[in-house]
């Protein structure tokens, strides 16, 4: 462990923030979370604690998952960090919070939010960076809703360089992209990995507000969209999108990959899987519906905040 | 190429195997397959043509899907061949025949067929080999099912040496296996990989025996079952453990993998998802139930064949 760096403080501020967005949701909701306190010894070379706490048939959301915790692995797998390939097989710390929402309303988007702090013990010395990060993943898109959602992304950032915002952006719309479907998760958000530019106390505080932030961009879309009114025709298309959702975290998601690499607890993993999913033969939404201006109007990535809306290079 | 390889002959074999089980099973369904045939030029150094047939919503069968494909590419992915990993990027030519049967009555369990034929170009030589097998997923488990289903797969590969069939089943244990749900995905059948050790003409007698084997092993399972009631409930555990299929074929299947690596046609190679899904949080089935029986009595791997019925040695 670094000097200066007091883990277990570190722990304490992740939890907090558990804490905090679990009882906001349980207020929006009206159903409380079942909390389900974990500890692992020693199997797999993989110890640990968390608290995976998860609220299913509730009255705002379907499934809601949003888990706590806190690891040592004595051999860092290599999804932990495309860039850094070299710290793979040595020691490493790691904590996190991660949560998935899937609302039952399918006007409601799906959202995923993350801050994790990883250390890994070099021969030479101890290596750290944060990530974190939310993206938006709409079945029915409105325009107002990305609007609001990126530039509470972009508040969160500008404190710390105007140069974050954009960075992230790009990052969140390269990461949660589907290869093989040639299509964007959602409609991004910010994602950022590897972080420790400016420092350890300024590259927590961006985590920190990054939290802060989770709140004050979802619930006001909860709030727009719950009373919507939609049918059993909306809701397969919503299950038809979360195969999407379980294809990018099966396939692709390096959290999801790295969790079940380094032998973590599955079914904490696999929050994240949506509720109830259905795939259909080369499904293609009808011309001129809600459902075709997703592909058309909100996957595709664009720059929310640029009132032109011109489309940004992808250089995938 | 292989000078005494007929590959054009080959793939009209593999064709007619896919024509011959799509017949039977219409005939058994009494709903036609979907025919999407395809032809992939040059995107992402891979050529090939293929046809896609499948049945969504029919009277037995609430998703099947029966590829053939035949490609080209200029780089083998490194998922084609775990143990030759030194022909990885190498150019190769495949060719398959892969099906997957999800059945609406959650009593018929769902089957998963595979053959398969590689040639990869080294500098040195053509280096070519055969894989392919069957294996089953019930959702309620029958033993004479179970029993029937291997003395079908056993028989197929008697005639080439009784070597064979207990060498292939353990396979395909290790094969179909989750190791992040320390579980099987269903109580097995053959899988067999990188198989050309008894010549060429004598591999391929392997796996026409193999394909010709799947509808003696599936059908009288089918006919058996087709008509077992169940209700809203056995529906959803069916549901919940196809879960399990996405997850091992997203996170694991080495074809699906590979498909998706070699830049292949996904709504293809994404035939294998189930229809209909369900995921929620640390399901455990009730004591003393049916559902309970399938994890005690029919996943764990064993010899069905052997009236002892005693566990094999597992080696993952």
């Amino acid at each position: 462990m670094s000097n200066n760096i007091n883990f277990q403080e570190l722990a304490e501020y992740f939890k907090s923030v558990q804490l905090n967005i679990v009882t906001a949701l349980e207020e929006l909701d009206g159903k409380k979370f079942l909390k389900d306190d974990w500890i692992k010894d020693s199997t797999q070379n993989l110890i640990g604690n968390g608290s995976t706490q998860i609220l299913e048939n509730g009255n705002i959301f379907e499934r809601a998952g949003v888990g706590f915790s806190c690891v040592s692995g004595q051999s860092l797998p290599k999804s932990a960090s495309l860039e850094r390939q070299h710290l793979s097989d040595c020691k490493f710390n790691a904590m996190g919070v991660s949560l998935v929402l899937h609302p039952f309303n399918p006007y409601i988007p799906t959202i995923h939010f993350n801050i994790r702090f990883l250390v890994v013990n070099t021969p030479e010395k101890d290596i750290w960076w944060f990530g974190g990060g939310m993206d938006l993943t709409p079945y029915y898109g409105f325009e107002e809703d990305c609007i609001h959602f990126h530039q509470i992304c972009k508040n969160a950032l500008d404190p710390f360089g105007n140069h974050l915002y954009p960075l992230f952006k790009k990052q969140c719309d390269n990461y949660f992209y589907l290869k093989h479907r040639n299509e964007a998760r959602g409609i991004g958000g910010i994602f950022y990995d590897n972080f420790d530019s400016l420092g350890f106390e300024k590259s927590l505080d961006v985590t920190k507000s990054v939290a802060n932030s989770f709140l004050k961009a979802y619930l006001p879309i909860v709030e727009k969209r719950k009373s919507h009114s939609f049918n059993e025709q909306n809701r397969e298309f919503q299950a038809f999108r979360r195969g999407r959702y379980v294809e990018f975290n099966l396939i692709f998601d390096r959290g999801t990959l790295f969790g079940l690499q380094s032998g973590g607890r599955t079914e904490s993993i696999l929050l994240s899987m949506p509720p109830k999913v259905q795939w259909g033969y080369n499904y293609q939404p009808q011309i001129n519906t809600e459902e075709e201006k997703l592909y058309t109007d909100f996957l595709p990535a664009k720059d929310w905040l640029n009132k032109d809306g011109l489309n940004l290079d992808k250089d995938i």
